[in-house]
């Protein structure tokens, strides 16, 4: 999961705003799916090349193109030239381990964020990027797999009384912006069921390999909290800054997201806390657990190596021993050995051993 | 306690200013108690619905609408149609597990507290958000659970005298978010009060789960720390800027608040200290018990396993051996037994072993 | 020492400004001492009830009012009616747990400082409150207890020539602010001793309750920074502001004061770190005590078991044995013990065991 | 690695600016090879001495003189004088241990990097001083070894559509620094395959020495992010600051780099997660182990003392004793033996010990 | 080292600016040597009392009276009159273990700083104040030990066409702030030898006290950092301030002993890394160690007690038991030791104790 990325350094040396894909292929071709509103109507069309792309109606007040699968650079390029946008933001969106970020430029906005997949067979976390361009009266979202992230918001577009449909770009960017933050609920609630779930293991009977589970979970919830907090200023800077593409009746939108975020955040240190309370007492336990084995040594020496002694003294064979004529003897032995192992018992029980 | 609010993730999708309420239904059905005041006189009484909100009297300087259980996501939107909440307010009142804030919009000041609960059954901290709207002449207060928190105020306002009613819809709030800051006092006392029970325990003589206590009152510590902290800013923002809805003499009066959320978070930070200091006392005491296991043993194996080789040689078959005739060889072997077992023991404490 | 006060509690529900005296009362009756002065002469006189307070003579250039004894409400409210307090400034001074601080009023800085006790039978420290107001010739000190700590300054005021009678209230109060600073070098130098007889317990032969010792030193190590690093910015804050209650040469004697608190937090800094170090060294010494039981017991089991296997050997009953018969056979068994138990122990000592 | 220099305090005493080459000499001679070129075409040039320096021709827009080995304080010292450097800078790249920081003079920026070479037989970490300074029209880049750092740069330039020729001297500094900060990506690419092999080696079988090695490398990430941080704001403050050295188009390539560097930091930060949980779990796995051991001599004990005690009592050599004469006596003693181990295994066991 | 200072005590209630030396008296008398100097020509005289301070000769630009030995409150009362210097500043000049601090004066800047003594018999730091005053044309240091710091700027002055004597008051105490800063490299270096004897020790076969000796090195270097911390602001405030004592040229050689104290706290950085990792490694090797003696132990007790077991059931005294009239009982009762033996090791071996 948190590997490091290894493709970085293939990139080395090339001339900045070369177009090369760093990160895993997870689409295998690419998709444009373009949504045109206002709020007289709406069409969805998909566009299949870069020939397409002249084709769309600019006549709606907001276009919203959506495209999976980035590894296409020949047509990320040309995606770019159709849109403007800067050599440096198309290296960007390509390059799909980039730290969520906004960068200003003049004509539009370049929004990245970081989504987590749950539903996957693997048991680890598996991120993907998103960018966004926010521009007056477009939108373009750029993601390398085809997850449904941004259904939601199309189903209420499609609804013909939508509020969306009146609020302009600028809200259908806080829209989009908002499913990406509640995609996080889900997965930190996943997070905490394992935490859980882990406790459970540990305040009862922990396995081996429950330390390496915590610090796995640790490491996740670290991941999550380096992606969360960028996004934190994201949305944070959106909210405050004095920008043209966000209008100031949004901006008290972004506001609520900022809100979630500050959420998210406080979830996560409380998993944390728990996983350090968790890993405390689990060593604790190994520790408690030397200290009971060493106790039974001990009582086991206390009660046995007395009487072995004892039984050893009248092994011997001096010609003169007391008892060993006398027909009690070895019933008195016996005695012997059983009363110095209770003398020994009292003695260390008085001192507060055995307890 | 500081379980993870599962209920979030079931919004996600859906538009902003949804209304739906997140969190237990503490309270079966809603009430709102409206109270009207002036130096003139007060008026106090119950509305028993949406219709009766158009029945409120503007004539009296201030009005203070307490509505207790929120889970009533019409009457919510009928109260917010009346006193003009933004959707988003609305909303935040709802999901009952906001982080203290304090957001400003043109008509009002809406601040969202959290208190905790003392008087439970259970042993555990319980949560209960307060959501207080000031506006020019009135207040609204919101909270799920029916608790006594407002009660005070309410029974100082009764005195015909009381400054209270002369002093205006700001004073009201302040007086209200000093129930609210003075309510942690007691919770803070009664954590303290179980730091001490397991302080006693544990340099006495610890059970197994004074580890598991410990770490529960951390991490209840840690939820207290988690909410004061942003009640702090919230009140330290409401005293340092220049609001409309709260003049100068009143804001004086929140300075004093605020030194008491300043001094409430040093009790936390004392009470984390003095825990710190008890798992550190108690897991050394786990390690000083080894040893003292460990000591005991090898007491054990010097006084007995070279008597046991003495004997043991006694008790050799060989035809000629020393002392076997003697009519004193089995005192003198005893004899050799104790003197080895001293001489080492000697050994051992000239050499701060067993000390 | 640093239990949690329980008495704030109490006050929950009153309305501000309300006079409850929280805390210890530490003095029977209240003492004020008047002493009025100025460059030409200076009264020393006991006030004895709340009429006096009107016999303040205004004509000397300075009036330092001296208050033992804060508990008596009512003479605190006369007090505060006399000088135009406010009533948050009486309940702070009533208050004697406040956190140090600097409020400015209109007419007057109200200042808040903690002492410490040294001259006490207790081993621990007592914190007492003093309250400090500055106005256009008049300074006004509040404090529970009736300690010496302003009597250096009071008998430089008695001698004829002193600079202090010709540089005004702003100086006094200098003067005492510095009494109190300098009554943390005394305490601090109290707790440098005792942790350096800790140090020297624990590098030699540590008692069973070093790590309590410690963290109770740790313990009052913390709660004297947290006094002193509000104590730092109150200082900070007078001498920074251009506030005309203190002219700019007597701010250029707090930066003094400011670098002595500065100094003190380090020389508090210093000994933490030594304490640290300390408890790392005794926990390390326990569990060395633990290597050194089990080496000995291992060096037991060395030389004992393998004899004892020896002795048994020969002390089987089988009829045909060797060295039974043989006159030698005895001494040989035993050389035989020997031999082996020096093999094994030359085995272990090379591979570094029983180094 | 990150052993201290020594060399620095053969420096005390000696008056500022005076060029003592501090570092290795890692380059016999000194190589400088002159780079000028512009829109319209390129000269590359290789200066053969100090005399050479004043036949550089101004007339193309940029000139690059980068000189490996800067041990030569003559020839420093005249490439100084004909570029008008302040002894201050001089001695800054004679210095080679500097700290990555940037200073603004009159007449250029005057930027110092560092470098890790990957390619070497040892296998630690060994640093570069990359200087570098920007002026109008002309690059000076400085470096005691010879490294293929800026091969890639060259060769862009020597492309004869080069965009690199078009932009200036700006630009060209801005190349430099992105293959300075890409070099970054190889050198943690392998501290992760290191990581990687660490942690393989401790989840498996891990060696004595993996303590060590986990320790060398946390030391190796520490170095790397002591360089990187001052990178990082050498880069921010370059791309925020307005500049005459830099224009607008190229600052917005620095933030690119910039983000680079912030995604560099990230991975450290990773890594050191990934070897801090790494440690955890190998103290552990000696803890138990500990534990494994004892109780491995807790249940030899307890089968084996016992059933020991058992032959010593029916080897004691008194007359009258039970079941010495009956045939099966024998075997019924060898039962007991058995039965007392396994009633013991079951005690223990039903106590949750041997589990 | 570290040692509280005892004496600050001594003078609570003193007035401020009352002349009571702090700390050693190091040097028996006070020896001012005056040393007047222009671009045109160097005086160099001893001045022998208080007297001689009136004979000072005004028409050199610069006049620098450098004072050993600070003790003498007469003495210094007296420089104090001549030069004009507030009553705090000399105070500060004597109590000798103040923080480095930079105190703006209208006619002087005051500095203070801390140097550490190399060349002594006792193995720990030894500090020194230096108080450096800088005015208009003139300079006075205060030093308590006759140190050799200032001697190379001293030698630096003497040579007729030295640059010193052309750059003014100013320069000469950059100069001196130059030699006390680049006093700490060899310090630090001598720690960074201490560091490395101690590593190889560590990794080696460690002594008793080597935790001891780290933690020595430790205090040492916090304290080292204590003082380079505020040294480095003091440098880099009087280099980022506008101050009529320092011009702007003098102002870029500051900015360069500023890279040096970073550079030194860097390296103070990279000692404590190291030490850090040190202490994990030796504590690490304790607990192996107790893991190795606890496996000898184990193979001890696995090897001996069952054979014991055998040779004790061989010796038992029933009449009928196999194998004792048998003439190869005795050798098939050693082979059964011996397979046992073997066996339970197989068992362990396989179940990977024991490796």
């Amino acid at each position: 999961m948190a590997r490091i990325k290894k493709r970085r350094s293939q990139k080395s040396g090339l001339p900045p705003g070369t177009l090369v894909h760093i990160g895993e292929v997870k689409t295998p071709s690419t998709t444009m799916v373009l949504t045109c509103f206002g709020p007289d109507g709406l069409i969805e069309r998909e566009l299949t090349g870069s020939a397409d792309l002249d084709t769309i109606d600019e006549s709606y007040p907001v276009r919203w193109l959506n495209i999976y699968g980035v590894h296409d650079s020949e047509l990320m390029a040309a995606v770019g030239r159709r849109f403007g946008l800067h050599p440096l933001v198309l290296e960007d969106i390509l390059n799909t381990d980039q730290r969520p970020k906004v960068d200003a430029y003049d004509d539009y906005l370049f929004i990245v964020g970081q989504i987590y997949d749950v539903a996957r067979q693997r048991d680890d976390l598996a991120t993907d990027q998103i960018s966004l361009i926010v521009g007056n009266g477009f939108v373009l979202t750029f993601q390398e797999r085809r997850s449904g992230t941004f259904e939601p918001v199309r189903q209420r577009l499609r609804a013909e009384k939508s509020p969306l449909r009146r609020l302009g770009a600028d809200y259908l960017a806080y829209a989009l912006l908002d499913t990406i933050v509640d995609a996080y609920f889900s997965i930190i609630e996943r997070l905490g069921d394992k935490c859980e779930a882990l406790e459970e293991e540990i305040l009862g009977k922990p396995k081996r390999d429950a330390l390496q589970k915590a610090h796995q979970l640790k490491r996740e919830l670290s991941l999550l909290r380096r992606t969360l907090w960028p996004m934190r200023e994201v949305i944070g800077s959106l909210q405050r800054s004095q920008s043209q593409f966000f209008r100031d009746e949004t901006r008290l939108y972004l506001r609520d997201i900022y809100d979630h975020t500050v959420h998210l955040l406080e979830q996560l240190e409380d998993l944390r806390d728990l996983l350090t309370g968790l890993l405390d007492i689990y060593l604790n336990s190994v520790s408690n657990r030397v200290n009971l084995e060493v106790r039974t040594l001990t009582l086991l020496t206390t009660v046995f190596m007395p009487a072995a002694l004892v039984a050893g003294i009248f092994g011997m064979n001096f010609r003169s021993m007391p008892w060993l004529e006398s027909p009690d003897g070895f019933w008195s032995a016996l005695a012997l050995m059983g009363s110095v192992a209770v003398a020994l018992f009292a003695i260390f029980w008085s001192r507060r051993l055995f307890r």
